[in-house]
């Protein structure tokens, strides 16, 4: 049987946009003479779209779609991911289109998704359609996972999907297809969707894998791409693409920072510099993506920053191209404390000071997104944000955050994954010790542990979900251990305000992790 | 048979604080001869739990906890709310407690609240136990509105619940089991939990409803309560208490207060106070439920303020005995605009100035509460919130919002009752045209519709749900409409990073209204 895979880049509501790129992808495949094209999981109106799922209207322009592209289904068919209304919920569908027609639905029935779970509902799960003479399991998102019976019955197993980019997630997900394919003794077709929404990346990734688990076909991660198979073919199997975890998450970011401002219509972005690695590797992430021209950069000196901050972000941006201006915030701090002088009284300088700094800086910046109409783009890593290490409304405002999701030593490989080819980021800031400067000779590490162990112990906490005794037993520091799970426990309130974050680990915060405010548990 | 219904405030986490306050109502329900004593769902361990939910430490201490409760229970049957493990999964139960030990669970089947939904997995559902020779059908959380059929078998429904308030629910609940008692022709017991866990405030109301649909028993709204009922009893049956939304909504507020305020161990507040009527509203609930000497308030006058402004904030801040203090916003707005002078060049004033203003205030009460340890209160309403008319990282700052939740027309109705005896919120505040004061002379009303058809508006939109076409055909004017609709999805952005807000409507955005950012479709 001729297959066709489009692993195409949607958007969610754009029906008139993903209509077009579905359209396109059946003209060309049926001018290969394909018998099966099969599209992602709600290929239609992109994913996840949360309660515009439970808005009748929206479901209507999804049927109204499939009906559209349905009448350019002859003498093929398609398998196509849209929502679909079934006695008053939302269920997620594969829908058939052949003979010019909607023929049928085949549901999921497995919602585990923090996206999916409240917005759909479960529906019966996989179903066999026929193709030609060939029977054709068609699998819906993460049932491939859980009903694996129908390899029996079937000649062929199709899995649109909806799986979005993790730390390993593209190796993972070869490992599973190809043990599925095995297990099975069928061959296995995915299709999965590329390209980002808002903090979702989708990395593509589908491709085929026969009966020995050996991949026949694989299609581009991180981009579009179109590729047909004929199933009975003799065909040599080919490799799998050896992955680089830095170079995925550095595929992912760019993706997710382009799509963001693409599908939402925005074209500039700013951010502030500090001579620190986090603002370092976002701005050239940003200046790369969107081009130098369209990054703007303040450098925002106070009395605490050493020359070598202000040296290194100036290198920096002149290394990349970008417009930086410098504007000290020591007046406007002086103003603020002369002012707030007769409230505070003889009150010592303390963490009210510091965050003062911080706000500043996120208030001119603010002030610079919305004169100019640049999309801030915030720079905490995960270490930070877990531990609470960042002023809440300072350094954690922005429109999207591009490391957030990162732990600090991530970011480091991303510095040093910039640099490949030759040094954009100044070695000073990739080598010297990290501060916040927003106090005299401050470093990070007077307050935390260093990030190497810091790192370590988040990692067993957030992805791992191991306890403090786990922790322990593994050979960390009681003290210290006991400090940072202290930390991510009351700094809870600041991720419940953050702004929206790539998703590029197997746990984000906030997302995949979620405590109560309010709560006495310390686990 | 002697029931007795506890209806408890619970806190999430605190293990030993709600097995306390469960044995002791044991204890009490011991002493009256009580055969079964009911408790809420999830009691042992509050809710909503989110993420603690599927961590296997936390599960393992709210079996302990019930076990511990269970070597209480002899010569008495207890039916206590849980998570409990069940293959990996975590469910949430009923579990019966006689005979000193944990006899059996009986799970939930229906898992439809937001707060569930990817936490809680589904389990069998209404299941029979034995009490004495009556047989009771067990129903956990919402299954009492999808299983109807457990009522031919059993002598009595016994529900278990953790229904949150939301503006009429407990009307609306009164005649939900008003209907099923009728209908199925049993009498219904139901326990509900009371007090608040950060943004969610249950209001209680337990009761007993006789199977011709009266009430026998009815709990208090908004406070603990325990009441023992003979089932056989010949008894007259009692009124349903008159509902009165302002009211109920006051009372909510201050439970959802109180207890954000209580559970975390925080004592004092602090909030801008304008002169306009949501943060007068704000400050008096604050007063009453913390204590005027709890509350610290600034004014925060600028250029564009006016007289009345100070004076109507000023007489409020003495009407509740609040300190206050007056800290123009000139200065640091001076210096501010003169650091970014070379940035911004000519540009003529505009939103960016204007949003500069509210977050220098926003920073100011953000350096108050970081030197003074209180916990800012956020004062923008639902109004505001759904067309994005507020700053980002301005007014919307907060530790907790009370009346975010509340269409501005809603904020009034609550002024007029906090006046309800004398005028505590100086009359002018209430009559008063809003306004943002941001820049020379401007109301609200120069960007939005007036408030009364804002507010409609709104409400078809968000609670109800309507489209642009429906509310047009209700007779509103479509450029309104069309005007209100697109600033509502255009500023999703803003509540993705709201501070938590009490859910006082049928409709909480962020919580129960939650779109993409990246979205073309506007409906």
């Amino acid at each position: 049987m001729k297959i066709a895979l489009a692993q195409l880049n949607y958007t969610i509501g754009d029906f008139e946009g993903n209509r077009e790129k579905i359209i396109d992808c059946i003209d060309r495949a049926k001018a290969q003479r394909v018998q099966l094209i099969v599209f992602a999981e709600q290929a239609i109106c992109g994913a996840p779209a949360y309660d515009l799922l439970n808005k009748v209207s929206f479901l209507n322009l999804c049927e109204d779609t499939l009906e559209e592209i349905a009448s350019h289904c002859f003498d093929i068919a398609a398998l196509i991911g849209s929502p679909a209304q079934s006695s008053n919920k939302t269920i997620s569908v594969a829908a058939l289109l052949e003979d010019g027609r909607v023929k049928r639905y085949v549901g999921k029935k497995t919602i585990r998704s923090r996206d999916e779970a409240g917005y759909l509902s479960s529906s019966k799960g996989c179903e066999y359609i026929k193709i030609g003479d060939k029977k054709v399991a068609v699998v819906v998102g993460e049932d491939i996972r859980t009903e694996q019976e129908y390899g029996e019955y079937a000649d062929l197993i199709v899995n649109l999907s909806n799986s979005p980019y993790s730390r390993g997630v593209v190796e993972r997900r070869y490992d599973f297809y190809r043990q599925l394919a095995f297990m099975t003794g069928k061959p296995v077709v995915y299709v999965n969707q590329v390209g980002a929404q808002t903090d979702v990346v989708y990395d593509g990734s589908s491709g085929m894998i026969n009966s020995r688990g050996e991949a026949m076909m694989l299609l581009k991660s991180f981009e579009e791409d179109f590729q047909v198979i004929d199933t009975e073919a003799d065909q040599e199997p080919i490799a799998f693409p050896e992955q680089n975890k830095t170079r995925n998450v550095y595929h992912a970011i760019k993706v997710g920072l382009s799509d963001y401002f693409t599908k939402n219509g925005f074209k500039t972005a700013c951010l502030g510099l500090s001579g620190g690695i986090d603002s370092a590797v976002v701005v050239s992430l940003a200046a790369e993506v969107l081009g130098a021209e369209n990054v703007r950069v303040l450098l925002m000196p106070s009395q605490f920053s050493s020359d070598h901050s202000v040296e290194d972000a100036r290198a920096l941006a002149e290394n990349l191209g970008v417009e930086y201006q410098i504007v000290p915030i020591n007046e406007t701090f002086a103003a603020l404390t002369t002012t707030l002088g007769p409230v505070f009284g003889e009150l010592p300088f303390n963490v009210a000071e510091e965050n003062m700094q911080a706000r500043i800086r996120g208030m001119m910046m603010m002030a610079i997104s919305n004169k100019f109409g640049n999309i801030l783009l915030a720079t905490s890593n995960k270490s930070e944000i877990a531990v609470g290490y960042g002023t809440l409304y300072g350094d954690t405002v922005g429109g999207l955050s591009i490391i957030g999701d990162l732990y600090k030593s991530e970011v480091y490989d991303l510095a040093r994954y910039i640099n490949r080819d030759r040094e954009i980021i100044p070695i000073n800031t990739i080598i010297k010790a990290p501060s916040a400067e927003l106090r005299l000779e401050q470093k990070d590490s007077d307050t935390l542990p260093p990030y190497d162990i810091l790192d370590a112990i988040l990692y067993r906490m957030i992805e791992e979900g191991q306890s403090r005794e786990e922790i322990i037993t593994a050979g960390f520091d009681e003290e210290q251990v006991y400090k940072v799970y202290n930390l991510v426990l009351t700094s809870e309130f600041k991720r419940y305000q953050s702004c929206p974050t790539l998703r590029l680990s197997t746990c984000t915060l906030r997302i995949n992790r979620r405590l109560p405010l309010t709560n006495k548990y310390g686990y």
